[in-house]
C-alpha cells in the first residue's frame, strides 16, 4: 500500500548502466541514513551507554528479518542461477557449520552494550515504529516484483563506507564495544559484493524505463525505512522524546 | 511478522464477557492515543495551522485504507449474517449515492486546514512512518485470525470520548476548522455501533482463554499503530524534530 506514482514520459529513453548506477548513488546521497542525526551523534561519541542499547536492540529486529525477506526473494526467483547466488545472502546472516551468521553477530555486539542476549531475541521493548518500519520491507518483498525486491537491497552500496567510518568511531568512542564489533568487519566485504550482484541483475532485467523507475523508487523507499528507523529511537531515547507504552526504557534491560 | 508472544496458563479460565470487556477497556486506559502529547497540545490549542495540516494529511492516509481494510476482513468472513453487518463499515467511509463518507468527509477537515484536496488525496508528503503504520493494519488484518482482526477495529470503543472532546477544543481552539467537522459527527454515532457488534463478536467466537489472549493482543497492537502515527507527527512537526527527507514541510502545501 505505498503510494508510488511514477510519473514518466512513456518515450524516456533506457538509462545506461553508468546512468543508472549514478542516479542510485544520489539516492543515497538524498536520503541514505549516514547522514542521521543518531548516527552524527554516534560517530562523535555523543550517545549514552543506554541509547547504543536502544539502538542495538531496535536493529535487532531488522537484522532478524534478513533471511526471512532473503527468503521471500529466493521463493519468487524462477532461475536457479538466481537463487544459487541469492541465498548466499541467507547463509551470511543465519550461519553454517563453521561460521556463526550475522544474527548471532549482532547478538554478540548487543551483549558488548550490556544488554542480555535472551532478551533482545525474545524482542523485548522493540518500538512498534520499528516493528512497522521493518515489516515493510517484507510487504516491499513480498508485494512489488523480483526487479523491485532486488533494488531495494541496494542500500549495500552505500553500506561499505558507512560501516568503515562507524567502526573507527566506535573503537575510538566507545572502547568497551570493541569485542561486539565482528558483525560490521563481516558486512565490509559482504554487501559489497552483493551490492554489485544486485546492481548487476537490476541493469539487466528492468528492460524498459519505466521499470528502471520502480527499481529507483524501491531504493528510495528502502532509505525512507532505514530512516524511520532511527527517527523512532531519536525520538523515545535521545532528548526530548520518550519510548510508547511497552517500550525499552533506558538501564531496564542490562543484565 | 510482530512479536507475539503470548505466555498464558492453558488451564485459564475463559473470561466472562464483562472481565474480557473490562481488559479491553483497561488497554484502552493504557494506550490509547487519547493521552498522546499530541493530541493534548490540539485539545489544548497549542498546535499551529501548520502542525493540525500535518496531521491532517498524514491521518488521511489512515482513512483512505480502513475501507480496504474492512474489504479484506469482509474477504475473510465466512457467514453471510457477519459480511452483511461489516460492509457497513465500507459504505460509511466510501460513501453511496445519498452520502458522502468518512474519506470525502475528511477531504473536507484537510480543506478546512488551508491543504488542497487533490494533493491530500495524492499522498503528497506523507511521511514514510505514517505509511509504515498504517500498512501494518493491512497486515493484521491480512495475515491474523478474523478474531483478531475483528479485535483490532475495537479502539472505537474508546473513539467517542476522544471525537466528542476533541470537537468541542477545535471549535473552542480553531473556530476556522469549524466547517470542516463533519467527519467526526459521523463517527458520533457510526463508532459505538460499530464497537458493540465488534465485541459482541469476539465474546462470541473466542472459544478458549488463548483465543481471548490474542483478541486482546490484537487491541494492544492496534493502539501501538495510532499512538506511532502521533509520535511520527510530533517528532517531524513538533520541536526539535525534523520532517525526513521529501516529507511535508509545513506551510509548501497551502492552497
Amino acid at each position: 500500500m505505498a503510494i508510488r506514482s511514477i510519473e514518466l514520459d512513456s518515450a524516456a529513453a533506457l538509462l545506461s548502466f553508468e546512468q543508472l548506477r549514478a542516479q542510485l548513488r544520489a539516492i543515497g546521497e538524498e536520503r541514505y541514513h549516514h547522514k542521521h542525526p543518531f548516527h552524527l551523534m554516534m560517530h562523535e561519541g555523543l550517545l549514552t551507554r543506554g541509547q547504543l542499547q536502544a539502538w542495538a536492540l531496535n536493529r535487532y529486529y531488522y537484522q532478524s528479518i534478513i533471511p526471512i525477506k532473503d527468503s521471500i526473494i529466493l521463493s519468487h526467483g524462477l532461475d536457479p542461477s538466481f537463487r544459487r547466488a541469492w541465498r548466499k545472502r541467507i547463509i551470511d546472516h543465519d550461519g553454517d557449520a563453521n561460521r556463526e551468521g550475522g544474527i548471532q553477530r549482532w547478538l554478540k555486539l548487543a551483549e558488548a552494550t550490556g544488554l542480555n542476549a535472551d532478551k533482545v531475541r525474545a524482542g523485548t521493548g522493540i518500538l512498534p515504529a520499528t516493528r512497522f518500519a521493518v515489516n515493510e520491507y517484507l510487504n516491499i518483498v513480498r508485494n512489488r516484483s523480483l526487479l523491485e525486491a532486488v533494488a531495494s537491497s541496494l542500500t549495500e552500496l552505500f553500506s561499505r563506507d558507512l560501516i568503515s567510518l562507524r567502526m573507527e568511531k566506535l573503537r575510538e568512542h566507545y572502547p568497551w564495544l570493541s569485542g561486539g564489533l565482528d558483525y560490521f568487519e563481516a558486512r565490509l566485504t559482504q554487501a559489497p559484493d552483493d551490492a554489485k550482484f544486485a546492481v548487476d541483475y537490476v541493469y539487466a532485467n528492468a528492460k524498459t524505463r519505466a521499470e528502471q523507475e520502480l527499481a529507483i523508487q524501491a531504493l528510495r523507499d528502502k532509505c525512507d525505512i532505514l530512516w524511520a528507523l532511527l527517527d523512532a529511537l531519536y525520538f523515545a531515547y535521545v532528548q526530548p522524546g520518550w519510548p510508547p507504552p511497552g517500550a525499552f526504557r533506558m538501564r531496564e534491560l542490562e543484565e
